[in-house]
C-alpha cells in the first residue's frame, strides 16, 4: 500500500506496520488509526480520474488502505443518493437541507461500508472466516458481504436478539451462535473464539480498517456537494465509529487539498443513552450509561470508539444534541412524508437532532446542512408502527368514504 | 413527446392520443400500449449519449413516454446492481448466471420503476393527487415516490393488510383507507373514488405508462450486458405487468438496432397460483385461480395484465415454470448464502424457476441466464424466519462452543 504509512496508536502514539490483521496497539492496547502519505495521495488523486470510476465506495482507491479489492466479489456498497430536501427544510426552518439515504445499501445500512472493507482485508490476511458479535446492522452486513465474497462467518448474538434479525443472518448463511447470557457474555465468548480459531475480527473500533470503510460516506458527501462543503453534517452516534469515520474522511480530503473547509459535526444521541455527548458537553472522561431508547442501533452504553468520536466532535468545533424517542418517531414520519425516505429510528435520529438544533438556536436557519439516514426503516417495522398512527377504516361504501374524507 | 406516436388498444387496434391521463381503450375497454417512433429514436439514442447520463431509470429518455421528468423531485430509482453469481450458478448447474437485485430500489422493490413514472405522468396531467388500491409493493412505492415529489396519495387496502405494510404507507404520509371487505370490494371503492375526485390512476395494467416504467429493468439488463443479450431472462409473474414491461423494453432495443437478438423469457409463477402459466401451457383462454402461496406479491388469481404477459411469453418463445413454496424458501436461502442477496419470496421465485428449469432439462447448462430479484426480503421477515432454520443456542462457555462447532 503505497498510500499508507502505518497504524498509529491514538493513546501512546506508537506506530505499527499496517498489516491486514492488525487490531489494537500491542504496547498499550489503545485503538489504532491508519496514517496516510498525503503527499503521495495528492499527486495521484484527481477529480478527472474519479469521474471515470464506478459509483461505489471503492471509487476512492487512493484514500483506502487496500491492495486486494479488485479480486474480491463485492456487493455494490456506497454511492447512496443525496436528496435536496426542500419541504423537510421548510418544516424544520432551514434554507438548505440535504438528506443522504444510506439505507439503500445492499443489506440496508451504512454498516455495509465497514463490512465490505472487512471482507477485502480478510482476503489480504489470507483467512477464509470472519467473525463478530452484534445483534444489529453490523452482523447482517457482515453476513451479506461475506456471502457474496465466499467467506465463512461466525456471528455471536445474545439469545434475546429479535428473531427477524437472526433470520436475516441465517439466510445469508452465517453460522449464528445465540448465547444464553448478556451482550457482554456474548462479546467475551466471541473474543475467545476469534483468538482460538484465528478468524478475522470484524469488531468496529478494535479493527482500525472498518472506520476507513465508513469514512467513504464523507468522501461521497464531499463529491456530491462538488467538493464545496456544507457547513454542518449530522450523524447519529452509538459506539462512535461512524462519526469518527466521517471525520477521518473529511480530514483526508482537507489534507490533500480537495476541499477548502471542514464541516462542523452534529453528534446526535438519544436522551436515553448519550455517554459520548455527555463527555463532550461536560468535558469530562466518559462514563458508562444505561441503554433506554427505541433507537437500538445507537443504544450503546459502553461505546468502544468513544476516544476517536470525541476527538472528531471537538476537532470539528461540533455540536452535541440529544433527542427523545418521541422526537425520533416524529422525525421518522416527517422525513417519510416530505422526502420519501424511510429510516429506522437510529437512522432518523440525526435528522431529529438537526431539528432540535435549529429550534434551540444552535445552528442558524441560513446554514447548509447535510444529514445521513444510516439505516432502512424496514429493519424495524415494530417502531414504524408506533410512529405511523392509525389509518381510516371504513366499509366499502362510497357514502361513508365521502363522509370521512371531507374533500 | 416526439418519440411517441400513440396509445394503441391491444384488443381492437384503435389508436388514441397518448395524453398523460389515458387509461383503457375508450372504444372497447381493452388495455393500451404505448407506440413509439422507432426511426426517430434510432437517430437520437446513442451509446455515447447514454454514457454521460445519471445512473437511474431515467437515463433512457428517448425510450420513455415523458416530457416533464426533469421538473419533478424524484427518488433515485433503477440502475440496480447486476451480479455475476458463480457459486449460485454452480449450485444450480449453470455455467453463466447473473442476478439483478432490484430490491435495492428506494422503497425496496421493482415497483418503484412504475411509481416513479406515475408521479411524472401525474405532473404532466396537472393533477396533485394519485391513487391506487394494493396492499403490497405498488402501494409502498407509490407512497414513497409521491412523498418525494410532493403529491398527495390515497391508497385503498383491505383491512386484513399486514400492519407493517400499512405503517410504511402511513410513514410516507399516504392517506390510507382500510376497507372492511375483500380485495375486490377495495378495488371497486378505489375506482369509484378515482372517478369522483379525478385523481391520477396508478393501477398497473389499466394505466399504460406504468409498464413503460417497468421496462427500464430490461433496458438496464441490456446495457449491463453491454448490449450482448443473455439467452434467458427469468422473472416472477403476478398480474403480468413486469414480464410484459421487460419484454417491451427488449423489443424496443431490438427495434432500434441496439441489440441483435432477443432473450427467451422464463415466466415463473407459484404452483399455488399460476393462471398465466396455465393459459400459456395449455394454449387456452385465461381462467381465474385461487391464491395459495406465501409469495404474496405474485399471488394474483385474477391477473389484470394477462393478455400482454401471454403475448410476451409467446413472442419470446418463452418457458413457463411453476414452483412450490418450499422451492421458493429453499432458493431464498441459496441465493442469500451464495450471493449475499436477500429477496422476498416473490423476489426469489424467478431464481427458483431457473433452478427447476435446469433440473427439468428445459434450459441447457451452457445457457447464459439472468434472473431478477424483484423485492427485498426485509419486506417479509415472517417468511424469512420460515426459510432460515434455527441457530445454535448455547451457554457463554468456550467448552460448549468447541463441542458444538466441531472445528
Amino acid at each position: 500500500m503505497k498510500n499508507v504509512i502505518s497504524a498509529v496508536c491514538i493513546k501512546c502514539g506508537a506506530e505499527h506496520e499496517a498489516t491486514p490483521g492488525i487490531t489494537t496497539c500491542s504496547k498499550c492496547g489503545g485503538l489504532l488509526d491508519i496514517k496516510y502519505d498525503y503527499a503521495y495521495i495528492k499527486k495521484n488523486f484527481t477529480k478527472e480520474k474519479l469521474a471515470q470510476r464506478e459509483l461505489s465506495m471503492w471509487r476512492y482507491e487512493e484514500l483506502l488502505p487496500v491492495t486486494g479489492e479488485a479480486k474480491i466479489k463485492k456487493l455494490r456498497v456506497g454511492w447512496s443518493p443525496m436528496y435536496k430536501a426542500d419541504r423537510l427544510a421548510e418544516a424544520i426552518g432551514l434554507e438548505n437541507l440535504w438528506v443522504k439515504d444510506d439505507g439503500i445499501n445492499p443489506t440496508a445500512s451504512l454498516k455495509d461500508r465497514a463490512s465490505s472493507m472487512a471482507v477485502v482485508k480478510a482476503a489480504e490476511a489470507g483467512v477464509d472466516t470472519i467473525a463478530c458479535s452484534s445483534t444489529g446492522n453490523a452482523a447482517s452486513s457482515l453476513a451479506g458481504n461475506s456471502a457474496a465474497a465466499g467467506f465463512k462467518t461466525y456471528i455471536f448474538v445474545p439469545d434475546r436478539a429479535p428473531k427477524g434479525k437472526v433470520a436475516q443472518l441465517m439466510i445469508f448463511g452465517a453460522n449464528v451462535i445465540t448465547v444464553k447470557g448478556s451482550y457482554e457474555d456474548t462479546f467475551r465468548l466471541s473474543a475467545e473464539a476469534i483468538d482460538r480459531w484465528h478468524w478475522y475480527n470484524r469488531n468496529a473500533a478494535i479493527n482500525p480498517y472498518l472506520m476507513e470503510g465508513k469514512k467513504t460516506v464523507a468522501l461521497e458527501i464531499a463529491e456530491q456537494f462538488d467538493f464545496k462543503m456544507p457547513e454542518y453534517v449530522a450523524i447519529s452516534v452509538g459506539d462512535g465509529c461512524t462519526i469518527a469515520g466521517a471525520w477521518k474522511g473529511f480530514k483526508d480530503l482537507y489534507a490533500i487539498g480537495a476541499i477548502d473547509r471542514l464541516p462542523r459535526l452534529i453528534s446526535v444521541q438519544s436522551t436515553g443513552c448519550y455517554p459520548i455527548n455527555k463527555a463532550f458537553a461536560e468535558n469530562k472522561p466518559l462514563e458508562h450509561m444505561e441503554e433506554n431508547t427505541i433507537a437500538d442501533s445507537i443504544a450503546v452504553g459502553v461505546p468502544r470508539n468513544a476516544d476517536k468520536a470525541l476527538n472528531a466532535i471537538r476537532e470539528s468545533n461540533g455540536i452535541a444534541v440529544n433527542v427523545t424517542d418521541e422526537e425520533i418517531l416524529d422525525t421518522m414520519r416527517l422525513v417519510g412524508r416530505t422526502c420519501g425516505v424511510f429510516g429506522e429510528p437510529a437512522g432518523s435520529a440525526g435528522t431529529a437532532g438537526v431539528r432540535k438544533a435549529v429550534k434551540d438556536g444552535l445552528i442558524p436557519s441560513s446554514a447548509t446542512v447535510c444529514t445521513v439516514v444510516t439505516g432502512n426503516g424496514l429493519k424495524d417495522v415494530a417502531n414504524a408502527i408506533k410512529a405511523a398512527g392509525e389509518p381510516l377504516n371504513i366499509a366499502p361504501d362510497m357514502n361513508e368514504l365521502v363522509k370521512y374524507l371531507k374533500i
